[in-house]
Order: C-alpha cells, then structure tokens, then sequence
C-alpha cells in the first residue's frame, strides 16, 4: 500500500476499501507505518470523517489486530456496559457483580482516568491488593466461577486502539466521532459480548456536551454493533452535576459499597437499575432486591477476593486512604442550590491529584471532593455544600476557586 | 508549548500568535517536538489554512532555522529566480550566468527534481565534475569573483524546511498553499536577496493546473515577500507543452548551451529574457545581445570551471550520457498538431528514469525526450514529433502509451 495515496484519499473526501483500511492498521500496528503517516490520516478524518462503513471496517480491523475473547460453547449470555464517562460514576462497580447475580457472564474490560472523567481500573486500584491486569486464561477461569471480573486492556487486546489512541491523544485527534466509535467499540467486540448497553453522557462534566452531540455518537456506536452482530442498547444521561456523592477514587468505592449494601446515593443505584435492566434477564424488581438483601454484595466481595483485592478494606476504604486535610465548603448565601457544576468539580480532583491530566500521571486515591448537596435543595449560608479532601494546605487552596465557580445558588 | 493545544488551535481555524510558531519550528527542527505532531499539524493547515500573517512569521521561522547568507557591504544587489516547476524548463542554467553579465549577484540555491518536474541540481550534475555542494565561504568567494553560483541547499540552509518538505512529502500535505509559500520563501529570504522574480506556472505539466491557482498562489509568495522586505516580481507562463525542446537532464542542458551559444529554442530564450528583465538593470535589448555575442556563454563557462565542471564536455554532453536506444516518435496522422501534453510527457521520463518517484531514487542523465514539435505546427503521417532517448527496449516500450496520450492532431 501506498500510503501517502491511502491519506489523500481521505483527505480528498473518499471513502477508503474495506482492504484498504485492513492494510493500514495492520501496518500500524506492526510499526511498518509510521506514527506521522498515522496522525496526518487521523487528522484528515477529524475533517473529513468516515462513513458508517467505513467506522464498521475500522472497528473490525481494531478488534482483529489482537486477541478476541473466546468462550467455551454453552456458557451463558455475555454482557458488558459501557460509558462514556463522567464526573463521580461509579456505576460499573455496582453494575458488574449485580448482573452476574443473574444468569450472566460479565467480561468487563475498563480504562484508567483521563482529563475530567475518572477511571474504573484507577477506582478498583485503590483496594489494597486488588489486581487488575489478570491473563485470559485466569480471566476465564474467575467468569467460570464467579461470572464476573474487572480487568484492564491487556497487551494483547486490540493493541492497533492502543497505539491508536496513545497517538491521537498528542495529536489533537481525540474528539473525531468515528475514531472514538471505533475505538469503544472495538474493545467491547473484542470481549465476543451477546448484549452491550450504553450510557452515553452530555453535559458540563462529560465529554459530549449537548444532548445533540451524544445522540449522535450514540446512533454511531449502536449502528456499528448493528453491522457487526452486536445487540447494543443505550441511555442518553446528564452530567451537569456529579453522580452520587463523591468523586476521587477511594471515596467513590465507599459509594459504591454502600450501594452495594443496600443504600448508597439513590441517583447511583437508579441510573445503574436503568442500565441493568438493558441487559438483564431479571426484571429491575429482582435486580434491586439483589442490591437490598446482600446478593450483589456478596459477589462483589468474591470477585475483589478472587483477584487478590482485600474486602475486609472495603467499608473502611476512606480511612486507609485518608487525605490529611478535609475541608467543609460552604454555601455562600443561603437558598436554592441550582448549579454544581460536574465539569469544574471533575477539574478540582484532578488539580488535587485523583485524575490525571497526562497518561503517566500518578493517581492519590484519597484526594477528591464527597458529601455532595444536590442540585434543587434549599441550603442555609454557611452550611456544608460538599467536602474537599486534600493533600496539602496549598493544593486545597489552589482549587477554592474552582469550587466556587462551580456553585449557583438562588 | 503545549503542543496538542496548539494542533488544536490550529485545527479548529484559530491563528497562531507569532511566538508560537516560533516555538513550533524551534522544536521540530531540534526534533523535540516529533514527526507525527508536525505531520497533524500540517494536515490541520492543509484543512484550516494560515492567514498572510502566520504564513509570514511561519516563513520567518523557518529562515531562521538555520543560517542566513550575510555578504560584504558596498556589493552588489543580490537576485534570484524561482519557478514552481515545470517540463523541459532548463531556464535558470540561462537565466543565472546571464543575470551576473548584469552587476549583480546570483547565489542561486536550486533543488532536486521530484515529479514531473525536473531539478535544475540534477542538470548541473549531468555535467563530469559539476559539484553543487560548496560551502557558503565557497559560495561567496566564487560570487565575489564570478558573480554567480548554483549550489543545493546546505544543511545549514532552512533546517525547518527541509525537514518539514520530507515530512509534507509522505503525509499528503505538499499541497498546502501557505506551506508550500513558508517553504519557497524562506529558502529566497535566507539567500539575503534585494530581488526576486517568480515564475508560476500552470497546466498540465505542472503543480498548479489552471490560471486561477497560479494567480493565487503568485499573490501569496508576493505577499510574503512583500511583508518581508524583499522586492518580488512574477510571471504567470502557461505549461500544457513542454518548454523549449527537450525534457530530460543531459538533453536539457544540451538546450541550454544551445541557448547560451546565441540559438537555442525561441520560447526558452523568450521566458529567460521574460524573466530576467524583470530583476536587470539594464534593458531587454542588453540582456538578448549578451546571449547572441558569447557573454553569458564565457560566464556559464567559467562558473562550471569555478564549480570543478568539464566544460569542454558541454557541448558533446548528449554524446557523454548517450541512451542505447533514441526511437524517432512518428505522426499517428498529418495535420496540425493541437496538444503535446507536458504532465504526459513528464511522466514519461519519469518512468524512463529522469526523474524521481521518491527522494532517493537515482537519476538517469541521458535518458528523456527531445527533437519537440511545437504546438501548431503542420505534420506529415510518420513525420517525427518527438525522439525518445531510452535505456532499454523495455522502459521504451512501457512509455509509448503514454507519448501516444500525449498527442492529439487535428
């Protein structure tokens, strides 16, 4: 292949041959082609776009570049969710071990944090012990057990969205609706899923930020599972305000173990009813009696046991992870809080050090912000809007104005 | 910098600030910055474009890369010749040694040819003994004694260019109108010119195909030009048939010297003169009888001697570098011949081995096309239009399909 010709197609506004597209991955991932040969093509996508097809080829390519998931024949249906993250979402936490109380397999491969929206396998990471980066051999043997595990993208998970996105990342390439299709769902189709449900996020804190822009992306994601066999159902949810309580790594676990235990935020436990009852076989009744009388929980505990993870740390993960410095913020005047603002909120824990702006930034577990009034409550002047866990005096100081630039009160 | 926001900037048609171009070309010449930014970066260009501004400081940037050419005070003014390519155009080995008949000075810094158009570095080369890598120290001793010399562009000459031309040249990104301008122009400025006369060409045989282009993109260098200080001046000259009577290096230069000996094909001598008035001082008359009476000759002479040329091989050079096969090209029909298509017959001696496919294929000196009948000219059936000078029957026989193309007669 001729590569030079391969991205003038592009940027002339062609549409590439399924081969075509094959070739170029393959090169890619291989090294054959040049990561400057790469970016100058993603960038002529960012312009020109792909077509359905096209976006379908890509994500298959990527999905073929390594190992796909394969399952011994008889086992029960495969389901995962996806999300496009936003700002204290600990829903796939709670979500895994609920569906694999049902008759269902739950192979969930996750990511770490970047920018505003934090990360599950940052999330899980902070249970002393727990080990996310399992072979697909113990992968399979936990799903056979227990019909759960939560692990990372291994080496040999479709290696071409890697290098893909390591690359966009630096190259301003990230925000191509295509590219960000195939990249979600090639991952997902690696993991030979029967059902995939969606929560699509828009607002000030995720990445989309009108309800336009994530339906769009969510007709693209469900269209190409359509072309490639994959029954894929979403939710279009707000993200102008954080979810649940808290948002920082060990302070979202403590929120979702007290879902887990049957109560926790109601937003939380409802948005992750709504998503499981996508793909479950139960219905939402069942699924929330599981959440109510210790089922859930239960599996929870076995699957962070069986992956090394110590559960006897999970009702008092916010004490082993303890930042040195809690800080009431309070309301500035008193009346209705109309406005907490996710977007700034997720800036504020990354400024504190629970994100990361960069790929090879370190995570601190304990930093972040909880005890969230929420949006439509009446607050007196004075009274605690939410709670900022801190490293330093300097660093809690650095993000006051962040919070208060967060907060509507009328 | 923080490179990924200003690909960004960039890409969402915002201008860069001066300073940031600055530090964009600083970095990517020192290779702090990596290809694959550059490569987004260009393809973003390419899309969003650059304002007469930014092109001027992305063109400064560039000059600056590297050194600049700095001469005694009290010597003459300093001029030079750019054209953007065309077929059979042999007319700087003229127009140079000519021009310094005149009081001037011509450090003329020439390229290789890519394409199907040819490089004025690959004709001199043609010529035993011709080196074209002087040092600058060289390059003004020679220009304080002769006037002139025709050299390549040092290592130390415009860095950022060439490196970023290598880069445009396997992305898909050399035709940017701002980048192509940033890369012309800095290697002129860098030349430390007082005058500059461009020759835009457009039709089939060359980079720009119709009028419109060529006016644009003549506007543009003008403007760069102009902002930096340098007096341009400009030729539009059609290119839908090759210039003068051959195409290919050794037939090439054997024009020339037929030009420079007093004869020589009209429409070469008409363009040099076209262009060489332009940036004289004295008058058209002056500069043709300087052509006819041995002048210009005994100065081309004498800079391929003060170049370590062979000058006694100039006019036996078609018999130096002598293709195994010349083939007499025959008149399918008489008639009036109506079209001899330059982008066909370029690509023809591509594919003999004149010219290059990509940067480091080899030259082939005696091979080309030559003997041209002009357009509107009356031929007999079976009368020659053309010779064919090539290296086996085989590369003969694969380009007289494409000759055949080349050709309408009605």
């Amino acid at each position: 292949m001729h590569v030079p010709t391969f991205i003038e197609r592009k940027r002339d506004g062609a549409a590439h041959p399924s081969a075509e597209i094959q070739e170029f991955i393959r090169g890619f991932t291989t090294g054959e082609i040049p990561e400057y040969q790469a970016a100058a093509w993603a960038m002529a996508v960012f312009f020109q776009g792909l077509t359905p097809v096209e976006t379908s080829h890509l994500t298959r390519a990527m999905m073929n570049s390594g190992s796909v998931l394969r399952y011994p024949p008889g086992t029960p249906p495969k389901v995962d969710k996806h999300s496009t993250g936003g700002v204290g979402d600990t829903v796939s936490l709670i979500l895994a071990p609920l569906l694999a109380c049902d008759d269902l397999w739950v192979p969930m491969i996750s990511g770490r944090g970047l920018g505003i929206t934090g990360g599950t396998l940052d999330k899980l990471e902070s249970i002393p012990g727990f080990n996310v980066s399992l072979s697909e051999e113990q992968a399979m043997a936990q799903l056979a057990r227990l019909g759960v595990v939560m692990i990372g993208q291994t080496g040999d998970i479709c290696p071409a969205d890697k290098k893909l996105y390591a690359l966009r990342d630096v190259t301003a390439t990230v925000t191509s609706q295509p590219l960000i299709v195939a990249s979600i769902m090639s991952k997902k189709l690696a993991e030979s899923l029967d059902r995939l449900v969606l929560d699509v996020k828009f607002g000030s804190g995720a990445f989309m930020k009108t309800r336009e822009e994530g339906a769009s992306l969510a007709a693209a994601l469900c269209a190409v599972g359509g072309e490639m066999g994959l029954q894929v159902s979403h939710l279009l949810t707000p993200m102008d305000e954080p979810l649940g309580w808290a948002a920082g790594n060990a302070l979202e676990v403590a929120g979702a173990v007290a879902c887990l235990r049957g109560g926790g935020p109601p937003d939380m436990v409802g948005l992750t009813l709504d998503l499981a009852e996508k793909v479950a076989t139960v219905p939402r009744e069942t699924l929330a009696r599981w959440l109510h009388d210790g089922t859930a929980w239960k599996k929870f505990v076995a699957m962070v046991e069986a992956q090394g993870g110590d559960a006897t740390a999970l009702e008092r993960i916010t004490e082993i992870h303890r930042a040195p410095i809690i800080h009431d913020f309070p309301a500035p005047q008193a009346g209705q809080l109309a406005r907490l603002d996710a977007g700034c909120i997720g800036r504020a824990c990354v400024a504190l050090g629970a994100g990361r702006t960069k790929a090879s930034d370190a995570i601190d577990f304990a930093v972040g912000c909880d005890a969230f009034k929420k949006v439509g409550v009446k607050v007196e002047r004075g009274e605690t809007l939410l709670r900022v866990h801190a490293r330093s005096e300097n660093s809690l100081q650095a993000v006051l104005p962040l919070l208060e630039a967060a907060v509507t009160i009328t």
